[in-house]
């Protein structure tokens, strides 16, 4: 995609920063995300010729974790997040967040505002900007260097020429790739006039992703053969479903693939809820070693294994068991990168294959499973506090209502979500992989701004429209420590943001470190006697908030009775004091203590 | 400074981790601040060997604030501040204050605890890492590779070899180059014996800055010979005082060059609180042509410059106005790079030759300056606000007391600092190069601990004790939000942290970048309603803390009039309402409005 002259006479002009947010807005994106600076106000004036909205946060870290929360909830529409930073000081604060959404194939716009092209070239020590290790000459180039690592492409901009195009093809390349690209504008460039084509507007198609990525593979009708042979010659099946499944907007394809085959099917670690968990069908979650025995056995016994979306790092390979014991001529792989069957990687991407497979599946040839995998439950741990954990997801069980949208920020409770079974519609965000603690928060307010989008478009859907979800965020104290001014953020009307439901687990530090090592040290407490559920909304300036400790079962009980009116109109927080060694099952098992 | 191995006599052994802090100790360092997370616990545990504080913070950033903040009180002492945090989540949030540290020549060890030695040659895409761009084979360095833009040295240890000798050199590199330096130390070598030279203990005299630097430079005689003549043969000298004189431990040596000559001394905007304001000589701030008018006719009218320790960047060179209008050969700038006279460098470095030259002067020979600069005060800028930045200036002229610390946050007021007459013993800490917004308030709690420090050490100086000083904190705002959190570490006996005074300026978000560009638009508001002199410091868990909101002059007058009784036994909390778009005449200055 190297940039090409375009003829004259399509041509129009607008100034760099419009056409930026306009081509944005263009693609679907209603919100934006960022903290302003002196090197990137001049592309924000432009924000106000366009209808999207701004969220400006409270800082960088948390603005780039918004934006990914934002994308992790739009990105299956082939949609991404954007976060708007200044130079060094800004884009550094969110580089962490970045990596985080690189981490995990989260699709993210980073714009960055820059010292001017002039003063680029004179090398003066501007502020923000890191003077060079000897002397005074500094390059301003450094930050861009270190965002490489960290993302699929960076787009520095150094003067007006194919603009358009360079901006074009950065968004490409990230609705392709699902990972962040940053945008580098010189502060003097953004109300300069850009040339483009007048017909790019009119129709966005070629940002489709089946228009991005287009299949000129001739391995894809070998490859959907050669699976649909292996699945009418199975006895024994079973579908896992995977996080990239969802980034790369195959989920609708996985859940026909489930529907007419009526394989057993378990969702990985990183990919809870991405399978529709009300099906008989669904069986629970699959993660090698790290499963429940049963599970791992049924898998391990099944003589076909379609991973889709797959995506193979240590905490969603059950530390390096997921495929233990099974042979690799049961096992069939697919993700953006490759099909992989019997241990044979074909260049073929599963957004080919998967619609390819349907089509050419001969529903009469499938095989009914002669065996069906037991039932999964909570798997209780003893615990002598008043509330153990299991004890809270036995409540949350009952709690979650379809279409809710769950946050599960790093912490213990994460590692015991698996054991739910999710009502129809619910969706789990969570950082399973990179696990930045901090993380959900921030994250939570991307997801309440695309809720309450998504909300709007529901809107005269008719008087059938299904319950509408609730936006519930779990996170353990030292994480929400990290990011809490993130909360005022929802102090907003909720036209523009869907208010949380927050449970907030107080155990009194680092819980998941303290198994790890050190449960007495100090260095894994936190800052004590935070007043969680006293002062903290009111200090943040919410007018109404519903706000309670909870340290018994009927306390539990007393506020999930009344969380049941509705979606997001006033924000409520339940602070859960929890044990701190506290921890489900699945986390004992992984710091060495044996399943029963 | 290649590793040389050791006589196998002297030499002994500890645990890595445990040499770690012991040198760390040994250096007079008694604090460390970070973030527990899983790949640094093992070294954590060897804290408890040690006499270290340990002060988690609440994230990552904040830490490296405040290990920056500690760093400015105690570098002038050649040592440093000391921040752990773990690989890739932690690292990569910290990164912005150690670029902070980096652009401002604060010397910081940044440790970090990464995957172990074994698990970084498989390429596993281990938690916390992110994949390769392409295919599964992960880089386990990639985080190494960005900190060598913000660091002076890199040491990853990859083995035991020499690893005493390794930490020690890094140590000695960011005493020598008062810069950031990291170590990453993988998690499974923390435990694990290393060997060292017995001695290197029981004195730590070759990490003096002397030592460090050792003087072999013929051309020492040459200059200081060459300075001593103009200084001789000078009408109407001044002396610049910056901030760099301060990293490199030369405050006392500049005190005495204008205690012995006399000369008229000003100084910068990075070296506010260098000079003994106190010193009738003392004229004030110059910064060239954002200096007052009568302060930059003096100092361009003058036949001999003498610039400490300057460090040349756009906030403080006056936007490249500092020698405007002043002939080279009336120049004489010295720092650790280079000591310049009539444009030509010489490869002197300072710490050799203001000592050099103090002991060469001629005092009989030292001319009297023939001009004397005008007296300098706050300049009022009008107002229609209950309080202006102008009322606030005086009230703070009045209220500053000797010894105090102020830490003030890049904000409008950072702007009108310069005008004040210090009491002596004042320091004033503050990022004015690099200005990353939300630094003030964790770098003030670094600034408190090295404050306790130094109290706990002053004991038992008799009972002529000087007046111990207070910990003021100016913070707008808007920089308030991005890392409130941090104001919940000072709830800690004050044995440990000197509780601060603290001045919240509320004028309803950006005013600096409101007087930039877009003073109504939303980019510019902050989070409203926050509850500051109401709920904050009671959801932070302070039992005793003194709350006010100060909406008129009288208001102001009973805070600071209660604010007198001492050293911070409690915290408190002072909420100024202040107009949104008002500035101190300097930054109106800078934004294009001419001075009367």
């Amino acid at each position: 995609m190297a940039p090409v002259a375009l003829p004259i006479s399509t041509q129009t002009s607008l100034p760099l920063g419009e056409y930026l947010f306009k081509r944005i807005e263009s693609l679907g994106i209603q919100s934006i995300f960022g903290v302003p600076g002196d090197f990137n106000l001049n592309l924000l004036e432009h924000l106000y010729s366009t209808g999207l909205n701004w969220f400006g946060s409270c800082n960088e870290l948390n603005a780039s974790y918004s934006a990914d929360g934002y994308s992790r909830m739009v990105c299956s529409q082939n949609k991404f997040g954007v976060v708007v930073t200044t130079f060094g000081v800004g884009e550094l604060s969110a580089i962490n967040g970045i990596s985080g959404s690189f981490a995990e194939y989260v699709p993210v716009l980073h714009i960055v505002g820059t010292t001017s092209t002039e003063v680029k070239q004179t090398n003066a020590n501007i502020h923000h900007l890191i003077p060079n290790k000897l002397g005074n000459k500094s390059n301003h180039y450094v930050y861009e260097e270190m965002a490489t690592s960290v993302s699929c492409k960076v787009e520095s901009l150094t003067d007006l020429d194919h603009a358009a195009i360079k901006i074009d093809n950065l968004i490409k390349e990230i609705l392709i790739t699902k990972r962040p690209g940053y945008l580098y504008i010189p502060c003097n460039l953004a109300d300069q006039m850009i040339n483009f084509n007048n017909d790019s507007f009119k129709t966005t198609s070629s940002f489709k992703l089946s228009n991005l990525i287009p299949s000129v593979n001739e391995e894809l009708a070998i490859v959907t053969d050669s699976i649909l042979q292996k699945i009418y010659n199975c006895k024994n099946p079973c579908i896992l479903g995977d996080i990239l499944t969802d980034r790369f907007c195959q989920v609708e394809n996985l859940h026909k693939l489930v529907n007419i085959t009526k394989f057993p099917n378990f969702s990985t670690f990183m990919g809870k809820s991405i399978l529709n968990e009300t099906n008989k069908t669904y069986s629970g979650e699959y993660n090698g070693l790290e499963s429940s025995p049963e599970t791992y056995e049924f898998v391990k016994s099944c003589d076909l294994i379609i991973h889709v979306g797959d995506y193979y790092t240590e905490t969603n390979s059950g530390h390096d068991t997921i495929y233990k014991g099974i042979d690799t001529n049961k096992l069939i792989l697919m993700n953006q990168n490759r099909v992989q069957i019997d241990s044979i990687s074909y260049d073929v991407n599963f957004i080919h294959l998967l619609p390819n497979l349907l089509d050419k599946l001969n529903t009469l040839r499938i095989p009914k499973p002669t065996q069906t995998p037991s039932s999964f439950k909570i798997n209780p741990v003893p615990s002598n506090a008043n509330i153990s954990q299991t004890d809270l997801l036995e409540k949350l069980q009952s709690f979650i209502e379809p279409n809710d949208t769950i946050v599960v920020e790093t912490c213990s409770l994460m590692f015991g979500l698996p054991d739910l079974r999710l009502p129809k519609g619910t969706k789990v965000i969570g950082q399973h992989f990179y696990m930045s603690i901090g993380m959900g928060l921030p994250c939570s307010f991307g997801v309440g701004v695309a809720l309450a989008e998504q909300k709007k478009r529901g809107r005269g859907r008719g008087t059938q429209a299904e319950k509408e979800g609730r936006l519930i965020l779990i996170e353990g104290d030292g994480s929400a420590q990290m990011t809490i001014q993130e909360l005022s953020n929802f102090n907003r009307s909720n036209e523009h943001v869907i208010k949380p439901i927050v449970l907030l687990l107080n155990n009194s530090g680092y819980t998941v470190e303290r198994l790890i090592k050190g449960p007495e040290r100090s260095y894994n407490d936190i800052r004590p006697s935070w007043n969680w559920s006293g002062s903290l909304l009111d200090t943040f300036g919410f007018q109404n908030h519903k706000s309670m400790k909870c340290q018994t079962i009927d306390d539990l009980n007393t506020f999930f009775e009344n969380e049941n009116d509705g979606f997001g109109n006033e924000i409520s927080l339940c602070e859960v004091i929890l044990d701190r060694l506290d921890v489900p099952w699945r986390f004992k098992y992984m710091c060495g203590t044996p399943q029963k």
